[in-house]
């Protein structure tokens, strides 16, 4: 299962996934001489995958990035997936779907399966992440996808935004937090999905910026992988997850997008841009070092 | 401003959205035929956006029926969403967009604003559809482009499906139901987009499945347009909504997808697929005798 093959490589490597978000201000000169944005973006993407595909397990392209530059960037995204497939990451799409059965059946299709109308097998991400205000109606559609092609999804519980409190703190009738009770659905709803490492391929979207909440989440989610945002430039540190590790099964995946790509631009691993794959992946070696202290 | 111009199109013909979801097995045999999916969902939109143009104010295309067929299918919902403005229609596009504010930036570039690396103008919806589990950082960053490109947002608050229960009817702390308290916050987002008719550029999703808490929600959103989807196919009807309507400034606009588009498949307008553009205009014609009884 996919959730066991992410395990797998993540005790190969390390619990990181770098977020793939390029904005084009981050993106060397260099690179974008003469290439259009979609272009310069791959490029850019292909240099950061080659620097740490052996150290990393997995990528996770941000496809509003790419979705703003029409039909090309949304090729972009997909050639970043095959790429990065190619190179053995596992590729997690952080599209953030959410919309009734009928619809969510069509994101399904689109995003995890395999349309019968196109001639060659489309590029598929092997994760999707989903939003779940819309209810169990709106996650069960990516059930049979991800049971046929092997695929899973992170649903989201407790964002790693300030404003996750405006909804996703607001205290309930029991007492709980919302994002508790969304925590207990979604760890329900992958019970049909846990692997042999005792995971879900129904994943959960837990941030770093809330160490005390994602700690309790942990308690009442024992099956369910957190996928965490949050981390460096927002704010979270390797400290903040000390508590969450589940010893060789880690039970999640720590996710740096600007904090690794844009490294080379400042800070300690700041170097000419001729070399922001190299500072990428210094910045991810130190990223692990960082979380392994506090594993 | 887009809200002003929304209700002064209905006043002149109905407060009717069609929905423009394609699903091949609706499209008709003989418009398939040589052509490739994206293309037949083109010239069957055409087709009803023809038919309807004169007698409806809007159509809200659903972006999981394109996106599924990758670059041309998403190409195919600009084709769509530009023919319905050069139709003089208001072009909602249906895509539940919810992210983190750097990212939410990106989606509103991509969907009600200019992007400076394009040449020629992109074509843009005059409203999107926004998810608010993330809270006001991840709704706030279309506020700049709603401004600078007179657009508008419709936030999810009470969705037309049955899993809607799972976690917007959670009652809060205070007694509420959840949707209640997320609908109090939408109208207080809103207040700055208010335009000359007295309803805010910033509306919201409230289906017509659920006539008692649509009536509480239009009681506490008195500046909040209501985008009103389940009518028909999903089982809202005219006297579903009698209680919400707002005088000539109507308040709502209620979508109906395949109630309009398939009509000539069965039921009341069933006829020849050849005729499937009069059968969609005379379920329109249908559909604003139904909701006018109750008005």
């Amino acid at each position: 299962m996919i959730i066991d093959r992410l395990i797998g490589r993540i005790r190969e490597t390390a619990p990181i996934v770098v977020g793939l978000d390029p904005r084009l201000e981050q993106i060397p000169s260099y690179i974008k001489e003469g290439r259009t944005a979609p272009d310069a973006f791959f490029e850019f993407n292909k240099g950061i995958i080659d620097a740490v595909c052996d150290i990393v397990p997995a990528v996770k392209p941000q496809i509003a990035m790419y979705e703003q530059y029409g039909e090309k960037g949304r090729a972009c995204y997909l050639r970043t997936i095959k790429y990065a497939q190619q190179k053995g990451l596992v590729a997690l799409g952080d599209v953030k779907r959410g919309d009734i059965a009928s619809t969510a059946e069509a994101y399904s299709a689109g995003h995890l399966g395999r349309l019968r109308a196109s001639g060659k097998p489309p590029v598929r991400a092997d994760f999707i992440t989903v939003n779940p205000y819309l209810g169990l109606d709106s996650v069960s559609p990516y059930f049979a996808d991800m049971q046929a092609h092997d695929k899973g999804i992170f649903v989201l519980v407790k964002t790693s935004n300030p404003g996750s409190r405006d909804i996703q703190d607001l205290i309930l009738q029991n007492g709980k937090p919302l994002y508790e009770h969304v925590g207990g659905l979604v760890e329900k709803w992958g019970a049909d999905f846990v692997g042999a490492e005792g995971y879900s391929a129904v994943g959960a979207v837990v941030g770093a910026t809330h160490p005390e909440e994602a700690a309790r989440l942990r308690k009442i989610m024992p099956h369910t992988f957190f996928l965490v945002p949050g981390y460096g430039a927002q704010g979270g540190s390797g400290k903040d997850l000390a508590g969450l590790w589940d010893g060789d099964k880690f039970g999640m995946i720590v996710n740096s997008s600007r904090g690794i790509t844009g490294a080379y631009l400042s800070g300690e691993f700041k170097r000419d841009e001729k070399d922001f794959a190299s500072a990428a992946r210094d910045a991810a070696v130190e990223m692990k070092r960082d979380l392994e202290a506090f594993m």
